[in-house]
């Protein structure tokens, strides 16, 4: 059977999300975030990188959010649900499935740890100094870039009901975590569609049950 | 006839790699980054994110290095030169190229944002608190996380003499920007199979040729 190794709060959500979509039986072992919001370090015993999602599957280890899910659709979808068929549909299957983890979320866990450096463990002295360099980077560079990269999906969710076409694939699947963390940091106003594809995507049985079986999914802000 | 959008010193240098590779005609159309090392503002006028590389072909027009060069190798190497056949060659090439951007490079952006906080356009009097700032997240954080990727990249070369076999394939383009981002600013020494993999992507006349395309190759450390 399928092991999914899963840390609480992290990018594995969607491989659970994607399982519960294929119907998949799976197991999975549980990760707990350590106080840091690091990963444990037992994570390492299972893949060399000691990150999650990691899953394993009649002997391969397999790591990587955008490689697992082309795996599984691969190997569990022979109907191809959850892919596109058109050419079209089929290239911005491939582009968001790399957008999401190679463009997008870089920018916010940037925008994570610069909102980071006001707080502990920062010493209490370097706080507000902290605060004011973060204030500069995020003003000069960051803020600006997430707000282009937040027009750009809102614009394609707003002539798409899908990220790649009419239907649910592992292109949207890919893009919930940052699309959820977007919305949670992003720091950008009136994405009216964004809201309405997230909404969408959290009335989906699959997913209900993919937050019974992983725990609360709330991204920190 | 295909057109690569380049901007100098960036991720479209290894796009031009893989058209040489393939033999590909294209036309190049130049960008040069501003004095803030940022792409110039004309490039929202091919693609509303205004990054490099972006390719138009056929009316397509394509952003995401890992989604262009899966395009590339679909539309134009039917005898499959740059994707491997078997089935474990097939997962680690998807690994490879879903990592490259979505696990490496984030690490070694975050390094360049963190050794630019003791530097200009920083005010002078912050320069010594950011630098302080910097040394705390590198130390705690970052500089533990880069060695253990340089690890996992050095040893899984250490076995394969290509990333995804025994031959050149588009994981090795796309790695190859990170790989040298790695060498050039990740302090983490004793990387021997890391640097004779350069060295044999470097002795590549198609390589060769898209360095005499695409301008002097050199990442800031």
């Amino acid at each position: 059977m399928l092991t999914l190794h899963h840390l609480n709060q992290s990018r594995s959500q969607r491989v659970i999300w994607a399982l519960e979509e294929l119907g998949v039986p799976y197991q999975i072992v549980r990760y707990q975030r350590e106080k840091t919001m690091l990963a444990p370090p037992s994570l390492k015993k299972i893949h060399p990188l000691g990150k999650s999602p990691v899953v394993e599957d009649n002997g391969l280890i397999l790591a990587e959010s955008g490689a697992i899910l082309e795996y599984l659709q691969e190997t569990y979808d022979p109907e191809s649900h959850l892919k596109p068929q058109d050419a079209a549909h089929k290239t911005q299957y491939r582009f968001w499935l790399h957008y999401a983890e190679g463009s997008l979320m870089p920018l916010l866990m940037m925008k994570l740890v610069f909102n980071s450096l006001g707080k502990p463990p920062v010493p209490f002295g370097l706080r507000t100094l902290g605060n004011l360099l973060a204030q500069g980077v995020q003003k000069g560079y960051l803020n600006g870039q997430i707000e282009t990269h937040a027009r750009f999906v809102e614009s394609h969710l707003a002539e798409n009901s899908w990220f790649a076409g009419d239907h649910l694939s592992m292109a949207d699947i890919q893009m919930s975590f940052p699309v959820f963390a977007l919305l949670a940091r992003g720091g950008v106003d009136n994405l009216p569609h964004l809201h309405a594809w997230k909404k969408k995507v959290e009335m989906r049985p699959a997913w209900q049950r993919a937050i019974q079986q992983g725990g609360p999914f709330e991204i920190p802000g």
